[in-house]
């Protein structure tokens, strides 16, 4: 019998070790692969804050999963992933078991509120399509009551939008509203003093992007000051009330607005027991990206940790879990040759962080650089993970003819 | 003090009662014109199939209101208006109260069961985005479901799907899917055998199209015919239960999905007391489209209804409902300057039925035809109704592009 594979999740990991295993389910000597996702599409996620704030359509972000699998759209089984049976080697979901020979877990992560009290009440998170909507819906929200507001404190706290978490999300969201707030905004609120609406970064590290270089996070902080943006560093969020965030040095800010981009949690902590995670529900996985406890189990991107290399920490990021479904997809390959695994070595192949329209941070290797270029270069490393070619041109022109009009300020 | 109207809804009606009032704002005698909408966007209904179905995208048959009403983007208020008060002249909303002069009430319709049982719990509407969204989810369920199923009994219910109603929305939205059942959904699903996959039309009248000539009823039949969908007339439906229709005539129609798109309810049964509405909800008016017994206030679209003219019935179209917009501005024009009203004539000017992709029906005057040109003319008159020439460019070279490839088959 053909070696099965079920692979759970079809977000950058799960569909890049698809694609790389795909040439071996047509050999005579093969393999079967499954897809399973428990939603329909791909999605596209470093670009959410760009559709939560408009200036991308929905259609951009999203691929439907079966379309983009080649042309193996039977493969492909839209269901939720419950557990997975270790000794039986079974992945169990809510439309029957699927038995596997390697089982690939490319889960991918959720926000978390690292136990911080009211975030999930009072705060808005940013990882799901859902979530742009809300987060739309609530700008929009904001600034239709700051419009009726009848006092300039009222309209203040109204328009004040406070970013919980420095990092890539947090900041490239940052950017984008500050151009939106800057631009649509201005025009079409015109009963609100553009000086009276404010975005505030809220940062626990020394600056923003701290997972990047030196370079990149000045380069962005001067950028986001020049947008408006208000950056507190070295202090944590310690409580989050109903328009009220409270920070570790004792001080407050008021601000109907509170999107937290701070930290995320494993969605493997559902699949696996507690044992073989690390406390964010990570699973553990050797140098082959194997499960430490479990050869026919594999594990990449968001909800896999690399124990004990030495290696340092791999980045929660779209360009590192593609990089390990190489790896993965290799080590399967090499199994079912019976071949000996090769070890996974995490290389940084160059970091695109874009702030606001037209301004991008390039650093790859020894080149840096900012301004529109890495802009655009960010935009067409996004167009190259499209299906497609004619989707790729489709979406170009998309994003072009969106330059000559307003960002959609429709509610979701 | 210059004279305040309000306008409830920025439907068709509202949005066009709008503008044709807007010149009127800027003049030194003239006057001050409100716009109320629950919802930030302008919403193209007649197209909502097409969304459902994923020819078109979400942020093409929304516009954001604030940006349609011309240069005056703070006329524009996004509340819900729960009553009016008609002795004090004063809309009330859940963000305050709004006293007119002139109130225009253009709130348009949801989706009525008719007092049959089942239909809210069982059968989908599709009359809003969300609508469409949960239409959209459906069908991929239903086709993921089917492609999992273990007999041919159980697969042909899965994608049997029943629309109940033959009117414009009906026809249109089973042209629709008959498309995108044979192109797409025969590619994605090679596990499901096409001749499976059935959609039946279920109408109480003798033919499809009603409201329209013999030679549209004909010509939509023959269409859907080729494009395999079944059509039971003269009978109705009388109950609905999870996955089964049950019809007058004693027989039922098993079937995942029913799309409910027979008849509507209007809007505003919740402003108004019950003596001054119809049976369905709708404010009686006079000829002059003002209410019989209240001279401040106007109401048009799919919330009105003309009593004792001896005209005929007006149909609940955004064609009929911005020329009654263009007949109540001129009548408020009039009011301001102390002129007689002139009574409304409603004249059809053409009807334009599409029918799946690549196929419309044509009938404007005398003239009439079918075909590849009538489908174009109806999707010029779409973009005819946008808010700037960029934009229907930038939608116009969107929908060119959109034709290269596959519809969108994305859960939304």
């Amino acid at each position: 019998m053909r070696p099965r594979v079920v692979i759970i999740g079809g977000g950058f990991g799960g569909v890049e070790t698809f694609h790389r295993l795909h040439r071996l389910m047509h050999k005579r000597r093969g393999i079967d692969v499954t897809l399973i996702d428990q939603k329909n599409y791909f999605l596209f996620t470093p670009m959410l804050h760009e559709l939560a704030t408009g200036s991308i359509g929905r259609n951009h972000v999203t691929q439907p999963l079966r379309e983009m699998i080649d042309c193996c759209h039977e493969r492909f089984v839209r269901a939720t992933a419950e557990r997975i049976d270790l000794k039986r080697r079974v992945v169990v979901t809510d439309a029957g078991n699927y038995p596997y020979d390697y089982c690939v877990i490319a889960v991918g992560s959720r926000a978390s509120d690292f136990g911080v009290p009211g975030v999930m009440e009072h705060a808005l998170p940013l990882k799901t399509v859902n979530d742009c909507a809300a987060v739309r819906n609530h700008l929009v929200a904001c600034f239709e009551a700051a419009a009726r507001a009848r006092s300039k404190t009222e309209r203040e706290q109204r328009v004040h939008f406070v970013i919980v978490g420095g990092g890539a999300t947090g900041v490239e969201l940052a950017g984008q509203m500050g151009d939106l707030f800057r631009k649509e905004m201005r025009a079409l609120y015109t009963a609100i003093p553009s000086d009276e609406v404010r975005i505030t970064i809220v940062e626990s590290g020394e600056r923003v992007l701290q997972r990047h270089s030196e370079f990149v996070g000045t380069s962005a902080m001067r950028k986001l000051k020049e947008l408006g943006v208000s950056i507190i560093v070295n202090t944590r969020v310690v409580k989050v009330e109903k328009n009220r965030v409270h920070l570790k040095n004792g001080d407050h800010i008021d601000a109907c607005t509170i999107i937290w981009t701070s930290g995320v949690q494993s969605n493997a902590d559902a699949l696996l027991p507690h044992e073989d995670l690390d406390e964010r529900g990570r699973v553990r996985v050797n140098e082959y990206l194997r499960m430490v406890d479990d050869e026919h189990v594999f594990a990449l991107g968001d909800c896999a940790v690399i124990a004990d290399t030495g290696m340092g920490v791999v980045p929660q990021t779209a360009q590192a879990a593609v990089a390990e479904a190489k790896g993965v997809a290799k080590n399967v390959r090499r199994l079912v040759r019976k071949k000996e695994l090769v070890p996974y070595r995490h290389r940084v192949r160059g970091e695109l962080v874009p702030i606001g329209n037209w301004f991008g941070i390039a650093e790859l290797g020894p080149i840096r650089f900012t301004g529109r270029v890495a802009w655009l270069m960010r935009r067409g490393v996004f167009l190259l993970t499209m299906y497609s070619w004619p989707d790729r041109f489709r979406i170009a022109l998309d994003w072009f003819l969106n330059t000559f009009s307003f960002r959609d300020t429709s509610e979701l």
